[in-house]
């Protein structure tokens, strides 16, 4: 059933290597993890494209959250690849291999009974992201989210502009936002990034927490502690979904929501780097996000 | 007139190049900075040494704080002095010079007519930290704090593991934390140096903000969020000479004061930064703290 929630992005298989292992065939993709997560505020519908080889195991997954899988094409070819690989610093991911196959071919199309409320475009080719944005008219839409990376910022950034400029709110992490606006004070570059178009910017800064940026109002937020990062794969999708799950089930957009999405972001995503790719929110329990939630209140408002 | 809170530390002379400046005679060391904080809070008694050359008005500006300065010897000879830069990342500091000249002569001597309750052990030669704990009754003093560098940790880290068994708290930036335990997880690290005395531990982030561990209880506060920082000098000894001062005034060392006080040295640490040295400091207002923090627990505090 179609959601009031569209996310768009990218499904993938990844191949994983990290400092404490390696594994083969991981459901990744940025759609995949945005959904994942949303589904525990929200359930939403997932726009992207998938091959033949597309695991079934993978489509029950979402499906058995609620996620609304109608809208995924599926195309004769592979499923879209990535190979990485993170050393001692988890912060950054080296690409060892990225197997477009049908990605080239994601046309998104929204054939939806009705129109979304809420949308996010998540980390896929900025045409991608303005293909669908074209189909969903505006008047209806409370919020449209984004997010990108480097290899947009740097390849697409005429695309990337465009999409700015249509956008509510933009989600990017602490290196994409200085490269997006050559400015190497976090500040400054929110400001910059809101001039664009969207009047939220929030700026995810990994181990380090998240700031956001509404109109004129800030919050900072620091992570939550983790004694290990297990694998970083997918963590600021993770945190994106969350975030954006998290105001369509308070459907508003007030600034303390705002805050309030953003410890849920971050709170998800520290699940989501406990174990490989999807595994710890596969097992993970509304209690659980509540336990930690209270905890992070705990250990991080000022008394 | 002696002071409850007794820090011992250096005072030098500066000489500062950053991308916005550069400066010559520029008041510093460890002590100067941890005092002229603290005084917000609580005017404290220092314990050092400089040289015949060391400025008059240097000796005004911290005595018309209420610091007493009838603890810090005159010897014949030159004041400490350190010249250092800092690049686009103004995280690091590089030291150009440093001549250690009548500061190689530090024997602090506590001559004074009470035992203080407090005692801070600014950034100095941890044999140094060791001669004046030596002469402190451990029964009448309520806290024992230090801080350290990296120059400590790798060339004299025996007599630091003497200060390390003698203290109740721990004040280190990441870096630091890290090359003392060889632990890349800051949790894990802080864990370790509990193990070796401090039952309290504050890692000091920078412009990541602060982690602070007391027992099996902790804290994670962002950094004040600044669009520029001016002149990362004496950060770090503002932010321990302000957490030790707001102690000393509240006289209680229990978990949500030790917040309060990791706050109050975030504030006044972002305040250094502003200006070269302790310029901005000498124009501070207690009002302005106050806004300031009143301004923190609004952008940070979870709604």
């Amino acid at each position: 059933m179609d959601s009031n929630l569209v996310i768009v992005g990218t499904m993938a298989i990844d191949a994983l290597e990290t400092p404490f292992g390696k594994k083969d065939s991981v459901f990744g993709g940025s759609a995949s993890y945005a959904a994942y997560a949303a589904s525990f505020f929200h359930p939403p519908s997932i726009v992207s494209i998938v091959g033949e080889d597309f695991p079934k195991e993978y489509r029950q997954l979402l499906e058995a959250r609620g996620i609304d899988m109608s809208h995924v094409e599926v195309r004769p070819g592979k499923t879209f690849r990535w190979r990485g690989r993170y050393g001692a610093d988890l912060n950054v991911a080296e690409t060892l291999e990225t197997q477009i196959n049908v990605l080239k071919d994601l046309h998104p199309r929204w054939n939806g009974q009705k129109t979304p409320e809420y949308l996010f475009l998540a980390n896929v080719d900025p045409h991608v992201q303005l293909e669908l944005l074209d189909q969903l008219e505006r008047p209806r839409i409370k919020l449209v989210a984004a997010d990108t990376m480097n290899f947009w910022i740097q390849g697409s950034r005429q695309a990337l502009s465009k999409v700015l400029a249509r956008i509510d709110l933009l989600v990017v992490n602490d290196g994409e936002a200085r490269l997006l606006t050559k400015e190497s004070s976090l500040i400054r570059a929110a400001r910059k990034i809101q001039a664009e178009g969207p009047g939220i910017v929030v700026i995810k800064k990994g181990e380090h927490g998240v700031m956001l940026f509404h109109g004129e109002r800030f919050f900072v937020l620091p992570a939550y502690p983790l004694e290990e990062v297990f694998d970083p794969t997918g963590a600021g999708d993770t945190f994106g979904g969350a975030f954006i799950g998290y105001l369509v089930k308070q459907n508003r957009i007030d600034f303390p929501t705002l805050c309030r999405a953003a410890t849920c972001g971050s709170i998800m995503a520290s699940f989501t780097v406990e174990e490989f790719g999807l595994d710890r929110l596969k097992t993970l329990s509304l209690q659980e996000i509540e336990e930690r939630l209270k905890q992070f209140k705990q250990i991080s408002n000022i008394p």
